[in-house]
């Protein structure tokens, strides 16, 4: 996520260069050919105008896609941080020992800081899931790469998810996870587990553990969402329409152009090339912006920031129970937050 | 569901050569006439644009729907995940000896990998009852039969559900649940009666019994909104209306460039057959990606991808009751996911 | 709700052929006029353009919203789809001796079934209300009351509430309903009594009585929604602007197409008839196949078919409750389902 | 609410003939100077025409908004006629003498009328306050507040809410609410208190006790709801904006019709007043329309039915509890529903 | 929250006059070049257009975002009216002596105002955080700054957290809340501890502590929600693709505009310069007032009026609970409620 005002002038130039300098050659071909006598190389604006719109329309639906696809994760992620805050007040305050209940004695605070190291836990592996690559993402092409001098992807970069669970669980529990499919779905088990202990010990009545079960009903909810959002791309058919759209109408451009210019004079022709770049990158850029935003967890700068979110988390919850080491809060790094 | 970054453009001029070759008909038809003599077969351009505009609307708004359900449909998959993985945790850890209640023994393991095998019994009745085919899908016009060569649909081409269900099931309750209008539905009947059955046997209180009853109520609420969609069409009404619109628009696409291009001069009134060809083929190209994206568990390409959400969820449900021999997760054919 | 592919072109242009022959009067009447000399009766399309989008704006608008009533309307049947299961699986299995509670004995089977009799005659008494007739609705109009000789109405046609609720009910409770304002609303009245009978007889914890309760405030919950679609109209605000603004629209474009056509040279004005004709179909048929959709339970082609889904949730729960001579299921009758 | 099919033509003439009188003099004034040689008072159409689709563009938004914020409003009563019903058989099944617990001893139906009565005061204090004026409101404008004679705001004109209270209430408890800053959020403040005075006598069980009060809950957000829509107004900056833009637009229309009818000849840029009046009608009446759409309880005729509503509640719940004399549900009045 | 019928013209010229004076430059500097014979200093206007179309459409798109942060940030606030009053009945009535339980004596009503005040100092911690500025926000800018002479913000101007929340709670909790990282998020903590004591003590049953504590639940959600909001800003990547496409707009418009007027005469290029203005400003106009829109909680004319509702809730809550001395509700200065 962008964390300032605005991306510099400088770096969205840098960023569409290289097909600023393809729709100068493909106004330039045309323009040269008209120059040179081709004087039939023309279009009515008109219907290159109505394709226009269509463009417009379908760019617009598909950004409209995008910024929904950021939001909801977003949002997802905003309901993390409510389940999580949820979870870790239940589990300070829920745990209690029952007057007509009796089980073997356990440590009440113990319990406690381990549900919420093993919630913590549950963070890291999945952001880790979810910062793994996919085939239709954009962060390897060329232009997105580059840009990857501004920031750092701490999943990917620095941080290894072993060492980091290491930190958390008992390395029997912590083998037992690294060598599941889903390491995070079952996390969520491993809790469950420790619930029904917790309830056969006789520090959870029936009814709340239930709603201890309920919290982790939720987060499977939210995982689940995450990973719709991860692993079901906008949707690959539309995606194609709008690529062989966007270029056709780029392609067209310049030939209405040469239309409209030729109209003003011979010497006016030559416009063609700069207005026929405008245009084109005004459209171009429209959809890539989208592009840019389809995939919120594809290690990109404007990702949901769900590194910082699962700090300011373990932030929470270790205060609410009583800790004190507490880690800082991250921090954007030139004005893009993780 | 495609699973990679687009489809290749070979495809999508396979796809459409049949209509590409009906516009160009359609173009060429006008343009011989005005050539031979009949010039006053044009029209002018402005209110052909305005009717360009509708169509643009309403095949927008189609799109906007089509999109729409196909992401409802993947939204309530992803429900299922999530309600199979809570199923999960609940069939493993709500079964416990009630201190207060005592019925006759039962091995609990047993229970708990009964209760997961029906449950995946339900993924498979669901998928196949959501893959069978309906008056309005288009997976078996020509060009969409055609494209099958590129993939498979597990539910129709190679499985079958009384195989699959023999192998989870009891040989009397798969003989039970064929022989019924709904065997999904009658198979979360069947969860419930064993979940009652526990409840006797004191293996359930009445609270967790409820509570893994309330997982049934979901789980009866994704599959009815999934026979929502499979069973109600995107209205005929609308449908019959874009194809009406969208025909009369390229028929009269050429008599309006026609007058366009004969102002340019008369050798240009030739350049209304590749115009208007690309004309026809954007509108009626956009059209029909909306038509294949309405139905998302038709059978195509763009379908939400089931089967491997199935299988995904059973591998995660076995994995929390430490089951070992687990099948492997799907992966795309031809970059093709079902 | 037309269960085929698309309603076929006869029946479009039979079902808009009066208005058609009004645009032709409409077109004719200046077009006449300008060819016998009043040539000032033009106006410039581009005025006209404008507000033909507006017209396009407003006309998407309604469309959007008629969908969104129809849609919506299918949901909320969807909706009682999944709470009829769901409520079918808690009288099957919910319903229990309690160890610790002793009331009179009851046949727990009879109970069961009468529990599911009196949702089913629930489903009946709210399908007849809805199929009520209201103010606003479309289908009395002479194209619509026409195009009833291909489709029938139960509710209106063929069958009669006392009748269909006099084989579920028994003749007190049959009676006292059918003396009420609201039938469907006290029906589920009449069931709360019974589970409160159940409670005091013994036969439902507090627990399992509350769970069976929330079913009923679900089916409370699907009733007043679908009477919101049926009692609260498109906002005839907007509606009488819609047809307005579609009639003005209508009025206005021969004048403009007499001014382009009359560019062309004085014999083609006779061709602003059938152009003018062909745009006002357009934009009046994109308003009308809205109309046509925003009362989804008018007794319409485009209805959506709760008598269909009405018996298909019948045959689920009967065959839950393992009854056996199930009625058929509804088919479509001339593509049009019910 | 208009309860018929659409407003009258003759209405929609009445109500708008102010300010097309206004836009025949915006008109004339350009007119009659450019006939009397300020001929260069003419600007191109292109440039006015994109104004007009960025006004089209803010209406449509507008009016979007304006039908969301009465759609959801009438949800919101339909929403308040479910709870209601649910808590009508909840007051009705759910006071039970319990066996294990005994308190003084109150007669049930007593008590149940009296929660109904008390929830029949809690809708009247709502619809009373929802009625009240605020700054924003249309309703005194003078072409709304003329056409007040075809119909009648019975919070307004008629009834009074002491008066109305004392009817359903004890004159303490009347007293008590009247004293109150918002008498509807009190009343179901008492209603929990009778809750908790049943429970302390023994006659709700703690299960029950709780799901009573989760109606109330269910009917404070109902309420809060509807104290949103009524308190937040459609965004004042956003309204300031399309004021603007609308007049800005009508008054540059007469300057781009001069010179588009100007092309034609002179005599014809006298229909630049029937024009610019046309055009300045249609965007200003779609303006216009939003704006009497957006304030759903203003007391207007496209007020969402809460007298009505309120009303068939009040009938229903007292049927259920075997009330006799009941009052008449509330018809329209010229068409107009209140 | 401005709350009367619209701003006032002269604000908005106001507000707006620094850019209405960049585009008068911007206008005048090609006009002047083109009068002193750069006649090559002109764009057909069509292009132009289409770029305005696509501008409008991102333009629409941003404000129609800034809309939904806005009603959604409204509705979260209003979420929070709906949960507190629930919270206060919950309060007033769900604190017992349990006959089946005992504990040590405490003064049930000094717990229900010790829960109301911490609940009031929740909102008021909450609505302090929201409040505090964030880099991407807008109220710095000097055209709000000088706005900032019509209203106060009380979190900024007038009030402190630190004497606000002394005066709710006990100096030891007060101390131990302004030292957290998020004070409000701390604050529910304190409270669910509160609960678990008086579960402890035998005033809750486990039922109903669970009921009050899923109160709680609901509150982080809302807390969520804000801070989601607050901290993740209508995404810097679409906001830069927006100024950006205004501006280049803005800038290519004249020379459009040029060409259109040179048509009319040479005299007529002059009125390019106001042309310009007035298409520059309607276009900027709606940019900066989606923008003014974005970021419901910065502090400015157009945010949620947060504390006014708290105050509102504050009132109710202790209305409820008996007390009398009430603070009034607060009322807008200026037309501005905050």
């Amino acid at each position: 996520m962008h964390a300032g005002r605005h991306y510099p002038l400088k770096h969205v130039i840098l960023w569409t260069r290289r097909e600023t300098f393809a729709f100068a050659v493909i106004a330039a071909v045309p323009t040269v050919l008209y120059a040179t006598g081709w004087s039939w190389i023309t279009v009515p604006w008109l219907p290159i105008a109505l394709i226009g719109t269509a463009v417009a329309f379908i760019t617009g639906f598909k950004n409209n896609a995008s910024y929904a696809r950021l939001w909801e994760a977003r949002q997802i992620w905003g309901g993390i941080v409510n389940t999580s805050r949820s979870f870790g007040v239940m589990a300070c305050d829920y745990l209690l020992q029952e007057p007509g209940l009796c089980g073997p004695a356990v440590d009440l605070a113990a319990a406690r800081d381990g549900l919420i190291a093993r919630h913590i836990a549950w963070l890291t592996a999945l952001r880790f899931q979810l910062r793994e690559p996919r085939a239709w993402e954009n962060i390897g092409l060329v232009h997105n790469a580059e840009y990857r001098r501004y920031y750092q992807i701490p999943e990917r970069d620095n941080d290894y998810l072993g060492i980091e669970l290491g930190k958390l669980l008992t390395p029997a529990d912590c083998a037992a996870i690294l060598g599941t499919k889903n390491p995070a779905a079952q996390l969520l088990a491993q809790q469950s587990h420790a619930l029904r202990d917790l309830r056969e010990r006789g520090f959870l009545s029936d009814y709340r553990h239930v709603a201890l079960t309920d919290a982790l009903v939720e987060l499977y909810e939210h995982q689940g969402k995450c990973e719709r959002i991860k692993n079901f791309p906008y949707p690959r058919q539309f995606a194609t329409l709008n690529l062989l759209f966007v270029w056709l109408f780029i392609a067209l451009v310049p030939l209405g152009l040469l239309q409209e210019f030729s109209k003003l004079g011979d010497g006016f022709v030559w416009l063609t090339i700069p207005a026929g770049v405008i245009v084109a990158w005004v459209f171009h850029t429209m959809d890539k912006i989208g592009e840019s935003t389809e995939n919120p967890f594809e290690g990109g700068p404007n990702d949901v920031p769900i590194t910082a979110i699962a700090r300011a988390i373990e932030v929470d919850l270790r205060e609410m129970a009583g800790q004190k080491d507490l880690p800082p809060l991250l921090q954007p790094r030139g004005e893009i937050l993780m």
